[in-house]
């Protein structure tokens, strides 16, 4: 089975990758606030700071960071532009990642509009939908192609990664298409388990998930409230 | 600081609830699951089974369901349809939620036509923009009402949680409205980090970082493919 993250964050396959998935994600996390800081003229940031924006503890956001290297230095802290660099580098977005999103619906419009992609060095660069009153439409640009055209032109602009937008129904032979064209990971909104070959990763996005955790905090937080409330 | 919850997960005020996110996260996959086994016709599942189809250790499977109280039969297993009615009573979706969808354009198109969210208890019962060629046009049944209808709209709807699809510009404002008009949780999909009073839970939802989760582990996986094929 291929290397799959799902909604609440597990590493599916057996190589573990060094960090953690909620580690991952909470170097994207430093990664922003950095940004952030450098903008606003910081040149270095203590780990404190750091973790203080993003409710994580000091010892916390020191651990994180040493995997980058020796990066900090006490009493002065780390760096700004330094550790951007190297959490850039530790991700692997100090590069450009070229994906096709598959399934031109609502949801593709909303993310090709979504500028964090391409400011993260995620360029959308082909679409594809099954639909042929789509196909030879041009939606932000980007003409659409059948979805039978995949093998020849996914590797023609450089496809790495793919992001499925498609029904559950067609979620996983449209991935098995992309992964045939070559691409190496899937984003995947589709509320679908993908079995893939392990050369192909897999993230997959849940919103009901999102929804439910807020469910959960709202419920939870009621019975705190209730509690403080009635002792 | 309003309890929180971002991209890769973290509890930002005071109060931990009882499950960490990771927890929470994983009931939900438990659950759906537990529904497709109940779907083809299973009556009790066994931990193994159940964490199998997650990536998830047997362990790991019995500690998360423990906290619902004891529920496992040795030998025998999970009786499904207990399982499924103690985990959504857990999560807080044994009953409905009514939500607002504020920022009508493509992102909140999609989700309106994502059925998911319906079948899981999540009702969408009102659309907000403040762009006044929106207003008053309906979309899939629902009428677009005006930003600063709010306060009127949603309590009358029985809102509770509040959908935030709208510009960053304009989430923190916006998120204020929706607290003030009573709304207890927030699903942001605004890259704006959101500061609103204690009683509001939120739960950000960033896909750049879902993308940059992808590129590590392509480029994780890459690493160590070409290390085994080198040596």
């Amino acid at each position: 089975m291929s290397k799959q993250v799902d909604g609440p964050g597990r590493w599916v396959n057996g190589s573990e990758p060094r960090l953690s998935r909620a580690g991952v994600g909470r170097l994207s996390l430093y990664l922003r606030r950095l940004e952030a800081l450098l903008r606003e003229g910081a040149a270095t940031v203590s780990s404190g700071a750091l973790g203080e924006a993003l409710g994580v503890t000091d010892a916390q956001v020191r651990k994180d960071l040493a995997c980058l290297g020796g990066l900090g230095h006490p009493g002065v802290g780390y760096d700004a532009s330094a550790l951007i660099a190297a959490i850039r580098r530790a991700l692997g977005i100090d590069r450009e990642w070229r994906a096709a999103l598959v399934g031109v619906g609502n949801l593709a419009r909303a993310l090709l509009r979504y500028h964090g992609f391409a400011d993260r060095g995620f360029r959308i660069v082909a679409l594809f939908d099954a639909d042929p009153a789509k196909v030879g439409q041009r939606v932000d640009g980007l003409e659409v192609f059948a979805a039978d055209q995949m093998a020849r032109v996914a590797p023609a602009r450089g496809v790495e990664l793919g992001i499925l937008a498609v029904p559950a129904g067609a979620a996983q032979a449209t991935a098995e298409a992309l992964a045939a064209a070559g691409v190496r990971g899937i984003l995947n909104f589709a509320p679908a388990v993908l079995r893939l070959p392990p050369a192909v990763s897999v993230v997959s996005v849940d919103l009901t998930v999102q929804l439910e955790q807020l469910a959960f905090l709202v419920q939870t937080g009621g019975d705190e409230a209730a509690r403080r409330g009635a002792r």
